[in-house]
This record gives structure tokens, C-alpha cells and sequence, in this order.
């Protein structure tokens, strides 16, 4: 097992219905140490990508590009859930359904900051059916940007999101793969991954 | 001026209705670098603090807080803006309205983050009438934790939020205060701080 399916088997907790609480360590309150090492680790297996930015999705995804982006030495942008009076209008949008909270939003990230010269790694927290991933690959795709690479810190290995993102043949890290889990006997599987 | 004033006469823009607009390099595309450079500002500022956790809210907060949290040391916890499923129910919660979406909010953090031997430090982009600060104070007591400070990145010093806060006793570091903008000459004025 590697740092991070350490980390889960010893602070995750299973819930019935495959839902996997992991918000003592990285989506509501944040182990900066860890998800530190997270990007040193998103660095190391996107080694030679010619990354010039990180975009990530609000809320929880932010914190972990911002702490992965300073291994890149890159900006961060990320994709808002709704129009703000902030935000001038000419912006780039996709629909996104929320696997977490069962609602869909618009995401959208401002025309500005994403254009054709830029090199994309988009990081979030969690990959389970991949809608996010889909909003935040069409929006570079609208800017005419190239996706360098995805990384994920919990990629639910038995949703879809997964395999269609590596069908399509984008190269996707996830730090941890979930295979299965048990609520009941409070076990989790994860899928071998190289060291 | 320092390094955030310089930043901010340079890409904020000014906006009718006393609005800056620091989204280029704060709050959609964020600048690690000039982030991380407030973390080691903040960290001077509040030396010899006991510090022992990072409070901010989302989703602008997240980002900034987990780079000044490397500085110090220490966890992040962001309060979330609405009941969400993977959330248990013992929480800590405030009303808070914003300034910038022109909505209220319940602001909620988990019981299991916060507790009577917490020593917190408030991270926050911005600071105008205060509200969202008031909101994480007020979730901070219910828990019986300390505010050992409060540190922002951008204070509208001519709304009535910073004066409060002060006025009430608590240390509040706002790294560039805004005392007023001209939209049509594009200018603005900084409140003078020591270097």
C-alpha cells in the first residue's frame, strides 16, 4: 500500500451505499503534510508533461491544486459552480451532476484564464462516475487547450468514471483505486498499482 | 506598498460599486507563488502564536489556507457552505450573508474539527462588511476553541468589517486595505502599514 491507501484504511470510514468519508484528512478538514506529498507524487508520474497550469473544481478540490501546484510551479484555475457577479460573462460552462450532494450544477471558468497555448493537469479529489472530469475536459477542450494529465487522490475503481477517462486515453493517476468496500466489516480493497 | 498592494495596483481591476476584482491572481486563477509569499507574511505576522489549526470557509479561502497552513505547520479545516450528505449530522453552524453572491448561507463545520483545545488561526481572501468572519468566530466559540488570530488577504478598510473585528479585540492581519477605488480613474488607495 502506498501513503495515501494508508492513510484511508487508518482515517476513512465506510458508509453504507459506497461512500467512503475521508474528512478528517483531505476534504473538510485538510492533513497539509499529506496532500503535500501528494504532489510531490503527482509530480514524479507526470514527469516530462509539459505542465503550464492546474485546473481543479470548488470546493475540495481547490486546496489539493494549490498544494500540488507548487511542485509544478504553475497557477492554479479553478472551475466555479455558479455565475457570480464577480465573474465577467465571457466564460467557458459545462453541466456537472454531484454524485456527493445529488444535485447538478453549471461549472464555469472565465474565458481568460484558459486559452490554446495552455498545458493542462487537472486534479481533484475524488473520481467516481467522472461527470466533473467530463465538465472540467470539455471546458479546456472549448479553450482549445490540451489535457496533460488528470490526477485524482480516490478514484472509486468499481464506478465508470475510471475506465471511460482511460478509454478515451487520457493518462489518469489516481493515488488510490477503491476496488470494493465493505461498510459492514469496515474493509476496503484497492486495485495494485506500481510503486 | 508591499508585495500584494504592488500585485493589486498592477491586476486588480476596479469595477463600478466599489468591486475589486483580484480574480487573476487570487480567487479563479490563483498565483502560488504570490500565495505562498503571504503564507511566509502571515507567518511573521503572527509569530510566537500557538497556532495549532487553519479555519477558513469555501471556497475561495481553501487554497490560500492550505498554502499559509505549510507555514505554519499545521491542518486546515474549511467551513462548507450547505448540508451536504457526507457530512454527519454534529455539527457547528452559522448564518452568513455574502457580499459578493448577494445570498445567505449556513456555513456548518463538523464537531470532530474543532474543539476547546484548539488554537485556530481565521484565513480569508477578502474582508468587507465581515459577515463570513463573523460566522467562523461564532463557530469557533460554540466550540469552546481560541482565536489566536486573524489573517486576510484583501480588507475593504472603508466597510465597517475590519473595524469591528479590531474593535472587539482580536488580532486581524489584512495583508493590503483597500481605503478607497476609483473606478473611472482606475485608481485605488491603500491604508499605510508598517514594512
Amino acid at each position: 500500500m502506498n501513503f495515501l491507501e494508508e492513510r484511508i484504511v487508518k482515517d476513512g470510514v465506510i458508509k453504507a451505499g459506497n461512500v467512503l468519508k475521508v474528512d478528517s484528512f483531505l476534504n473538510h478538514q485538510m492533513d497539509i503534510e499529506l496532500i503535500d506529498r501528494m504532489g510531490a507524487e503527482f509530480k514524479r508520474r507526470f514527469a516530462g508533461k509539459p505542465v503550464n497550469k492546474i485546473l481543479t473544481i470548488e470546493a475540495s478540490g481547490i486546496g489539493i491544486a494549490c498544494l500540488v501546484a507548487r511542485h509544478f510551479g504553475v497557477p492554479v484555475v479553478f472551475a466555479k459552480k455558479s455565475q457570480s457577479i464577480n465573474i465577467d460573462g465571457d466564460v467557458y460552462t459545462a453541466e456537472v451532476e454531484s454524485f456527493t450532494h445529488g444535485n447538478r450544477n453549471t461549472v464555469l471558468v472565465s474565458k481568460k484564464y484558459l486559452n490554446p497555448e495552455d498545458h493542462i493537469l487537472i486534479i481533484d479529489d475524488f473520481l467516481a462516475n467522472g461527470c466533473a472530469l467530463q465538465g472540467l475536459i470539455s471546458i479546456i477542450k472549448q479553450a482549445g487547450a490540451e489535457v496533460e494529465g488528470i490526477g485524482i487522490a480516490v478514484e472509486k475503481g468499481f464506478q465508470s468514471g475510471g475506465k471511460i477517462i482511460r478509454n478515451l486515453g487520457y493518462q489518469l493517476e489516481s493515488l488510490a483505486i477503491v476496488e470494493g468496500m465493505d461498510a459492514e466489516a469496515g474493509t476496503i480493497q484497492f486495485r495494485p498499482q506500481d510503486e
